[in-house]
């Protein structure tokens, strides 16, 4: 079967190689689609995601597909089930894991990181990480189910309630994902801050944001306002500017990934008078069959979000930044019919 | 100015008074909107509602309206205020008010029940319960926030997530609210139990609805099914039917009054297995400002389900069931002008 | 080596088998203690545990020892690492596996139940779940880690705080559990109901318990004055009776194990105005770090709970109630020593 | 009667003026004993604590004593009560009243701040504020129960469990209390960091501590180590040191009060990857009864941290620093007989 196999440090090749053998408590799944996103580019240039990525390896942690093949002790999914998968592996022995905070396992693997992903026409993957999706979602949506549970998870990380207003900092693919899960978590306000005039607008016109602010336009985000933010771009201005932003009682989520030596500073006097929670938030448990439900309910609406729809030859364009402005790109690997 | 007094036991009429003057801590409304509900028929009829109304006394807890003054001691209202009242008022000093649990007070009193309510042209609140509402809701809506945030109160007391599948028993005013908030608050399948096939239709085809049970038609509700079970009615059986149909893990909102000596039965064995949480719910505490932000952001369309604008001569009717089938009615004392 | 095989219903039988093999996820445990309950007497019966047991098969679900052998894919555990044992595996794949209910998973399979258990000198288990231990926590009381991580689950479920007044009912085993744990958890007051003087006297006097009522004697537990109970006996009249001793706002813990076909009343009306929540108890998911957490601090003291120390001859007579009043019964395997 | 009044920037004096008036919802309150704290020394400098205190004022906003006469619309309080007061009074009308976080009130005011405190022989106090105290606590230990729910408080802000491993940072009276009440709410092991030997000393025999740091003489706090750490000193390098000692999943209370103008750093990539919680903590809502429940039931003792008993000639002493190391000093006004 065709796979893009990274073969060395930002090496792609297409290469021919062998459907993979389907262990007891695994499934084998004719890839659909294979979301691409920030962590690839990382793995492609040899640093790491939430793990090493050894080359020969191949990529693809946000993937969808049908399954082909089940294990023998596989107990809850069966030939023909259309499914989304998580790509992280819980250890289920070390001391997180046993006090149901899996997320920071010890030993956490993971599809498409440590072990080979959806950039194949088949791929394997434990059961217990193979979720069945609702008969109204469809593949493609459900590629992106990984991004979309690492924002549920950060949302469960707060306390929401309808009477607060939220800003989302960020107009990347996970800050617009934050703005209509918010909204379906029940909140009232959500605004948007962010440095692409046609995004925020986009946000404003079909997303239900209030209001805007394009801080590369000088926009000012009005201080201490905010009951709960989110900060979704990671760098130590836009941290400040997350707390500097939340109102008396208000909760921060650090949700984007910075520089291994950034660093942000915090007012001493601030963080007790405003009584501030600043929550940081790490990959995704127990999120998916929430996630799978904010799809299949329609209250969350990706398929306007996914820009770009590649097929083997231009992940290579992808992670090489040769593609412009890119929301969220998947690629195409048995499509619907898969 | 004009109110409608109940001067004894079934006995109301409409009486010109005196304006109520204003204690410090007090602001003077001018009514808009005052809803009525079943405690009315109660206090109506000589019985207890959250507490006992002494007539002459004028009824009307649910209500809204514009600030007409205020006291000398009151800090966040100012006259011209578009407003909508909490009825329930807290002592303040006892076990139950000093651990957060405020509902539970000891020494609880009410507007339009231990003092002069709403039906009224003018009266006056302590500014502690008097909420002032969102440019965007109109004064009609305003009025039934009690009700609402009686519903909002009780969904605080579950842990609800997207994920889950709920079960609405009672297609009266709260169980048609139910349906609208659970989806407001992200879970993904309402489905409702009721008895009359208009109100089913209707919530199916406006309000999200997917599956409807006429249980007096003979509709039998799946047993072990839902993850979330309101229920809304307060009868024996519909209680027990609530907690057959709850799903392992399913947690049951026991919102229904019934009958001082009325019971209703539990497996034993069966809250072992299934594990199931059942909840009752009193009145509405700290919920206004999450009520009031549902309106505001339009995921909760009261308008439709208000029935009955009446004026003072036919609360009579009102009380004693000459009105026919009744969602909600509201009695139209200023009006939006108000 | 030696084992006690269940061979059929009501057969035991001491009989010299083979050392099982340890599968690359798995551990071979050199037994120390294995604790015995009332789900052993109903497995011996034939009846089911928290699953079926199938002849032949050796039980034992609380248990502790030292590990004699790991896997090859085992991370976390060493050969000579004192361990207790958590008998519920998890299967991972299913609804309730995915959204953090593993208790209520769909295909519970159990150490002494579904696959050999202690009460034989080796036994095997998934890494995942074997505990090891801290060095100041005996192998006894680290064989009945099981029963106390029970409590905690149950405890979890509510919430708890120092101004809470709780009662717990029932003065077997589980009852006095409860007893400490809640102080351990911050309550500043438990009362205790039972039926075995010497029992209620010994927790007054060693265990922090303030009151205890002999219900058998006729003493009676007051109405609506605890802030918690916990119902540790699993009949009809204890269950009223614990809905009756709650305070408005309690919280009545169904931690007892009723017939299939009893059933308890409860009130229509109270469950409303007292605002009850009535929550079941399942199993033991993610406590055994807590539990454990709990005796290495001293917070919990079970030496003194354990009353019996038996031999393999003598487990036929504790399954057909030979013994006496039994508190809690071990099976000393291979002792302290393993 | 004897007051001590501040009478303006850093004058103390001792007057003879009027027994106050009791208000309808206030009670009159024959002081017993008066904490006095940092903040005190705050207001004397004419600087201002939770709000301003402008002189002529008798400070004292840490106060135990007897009842002495009650307004007509008190309902819980009787002459002779043996009481303890909350200083903050919260005004029931604002947004963060009308959403349960009454500490972020917009028209905070307080006994001892911005009215007359417990510096005096007699003061008043809204009935809402004033808790009668159990038999068994003494009136000594009644007075400070405004501190230990500012720590009660705190710990309510996180999610304690006794598998976690908690430090506290900072030896003074603060840190002390936490020390005790984390462990009283069953946590297994608390870590104590500070200057002190004598303190860390005292607190690894008396009060259970485990490891303590005298950071001053060079110990090293142990990074990544710690599940729970409370920061209870307020300076910047303390704080970062806080973080830094937190273990993945860990959650800092950032308890302390530092500088209005100081500044701490966080790394960005830290507060992600170790899915940091950093929690602020302001004043002491709804904790009194816990406060009160801890010290009744003798898991909280307070009276060997309680190191000066000064009379009002002494305060002036206290507040301008001459009177040496204090971990925590109080006004006998009345004494236990008050
Ligand atoms: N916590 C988790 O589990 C988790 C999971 C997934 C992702 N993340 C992190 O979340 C962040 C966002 O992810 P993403 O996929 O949305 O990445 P992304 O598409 O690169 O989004 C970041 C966006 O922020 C914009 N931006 C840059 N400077 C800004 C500023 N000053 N104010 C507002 N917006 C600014 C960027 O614009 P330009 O593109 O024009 O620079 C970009 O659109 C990343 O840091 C990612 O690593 C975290
Ligand atoms: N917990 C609280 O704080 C709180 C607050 C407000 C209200 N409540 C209670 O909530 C309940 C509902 O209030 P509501 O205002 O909606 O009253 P309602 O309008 O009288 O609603 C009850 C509805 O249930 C219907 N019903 C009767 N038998 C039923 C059955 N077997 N299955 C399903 N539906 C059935 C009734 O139909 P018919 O009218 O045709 O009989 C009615 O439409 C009442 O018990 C009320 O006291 C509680
Ligand atoms: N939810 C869970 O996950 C879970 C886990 C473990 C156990 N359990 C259940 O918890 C319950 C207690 O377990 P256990 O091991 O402690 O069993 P146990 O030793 O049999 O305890 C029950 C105790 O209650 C006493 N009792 C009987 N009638 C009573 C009454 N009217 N009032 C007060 N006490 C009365 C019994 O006395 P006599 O022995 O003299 O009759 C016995 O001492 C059982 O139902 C068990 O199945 C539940
Ligand atoms: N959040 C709230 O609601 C709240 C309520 C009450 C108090 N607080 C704050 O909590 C903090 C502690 O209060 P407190 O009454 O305990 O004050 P305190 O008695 O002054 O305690 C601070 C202690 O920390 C010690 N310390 C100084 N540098 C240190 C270091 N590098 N490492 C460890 N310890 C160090 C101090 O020692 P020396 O005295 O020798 O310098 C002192 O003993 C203060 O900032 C206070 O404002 C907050
Ligand atoms: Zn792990
Ligand atoms: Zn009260
Ligand atoms: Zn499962
Ligand atoms: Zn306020």
């Amino acid at each position: 079967m065709e796979a893009l196999v990274l073969t060395g440090k930002k090496q792609l090749e297409i290469k021919n190689i062998d459907k993979p053998e389907v262990k007891p408590n695994e499934v084998l799944i004719h890839t659909a689609f294979a979301g691409i996103c920030g962590t690839d580019h990382a793995l492609y240039a040899g640093l790491p995601g939430s793990a090493d990525a050894v080359p020969p390896i191949v990529l693809g942690h946000e993937n969808s597909g049908v399954v082909a093949e089940v294990g023998s002790a596989v107990t809850n999914l069966k030939v023909g089930d259309r499914v989304s998968v998580d790509p992280n592996i819980y250890c289920g022995q070390c001391k997180y894991c046993h006090t149901d905070r899996p997320e920071l396992c010890e030993n956490l693997s993971a599809v498409g990181v440590t072990r080979d992903g959806g950039f194949e026409e088949y791929f394997t993957a434990p059961a217990s990480v193979v979720y069945p999706i609702p008969d109204n979602v469809d593949l493609k949506s459900a590629s992106i189910v990984e991004p979309i549970s690492c924002a549920v998870h950060g949302i469960k990380l707060l306390k929401v309630s309808p009477y607060q207003k939220a800003l989302v900092i960020g107009d990347g693919f996970m800050g617009e994902l934050f703005v209509q899960i918010l909204q379906a978590y029940g909140i009232h306000q959500v605004d948007l801050a962010g440095i692409v005039d046609e995004k925020l607008k986009m946000n404003k016109e079909q997303f239900g944001v209030k209001n805007t602010y394009n801080t590369k336009n000088g926009d000012k985000i009005p201080a201490s306002t905010y009951d709960v933010v989110i900060e979704a771009v990671g760098m130590p201005q836009t941290q400040e500017s997350a707390i500097e932003s939340a109102a008396r009682g208000g909760q921060v989520l650090m949700f984007g990934v910075g520089g291994p030596d950034a660093k942000f500073e915090m007012n001493t006097y601030e963080v007790f008078q405003k009584e501030l929670t600043i929550q940081g938030s790490f990959i995704n448990p127990n999120a998916f069959e929430d996630s799978l439900a904010l799809l299949s309910s329609g209250k969350l609406n990706v398929k306007p979000l996914m820009s770009h729809e590649l097929d083997f030859n231009q992940v290579d364009d992808f992670v090489n930044g040769r593609l412009g402005v890119v929301s969220k790109a998947v690629v195409k690997v048995g499509g619907e019919e898969a």
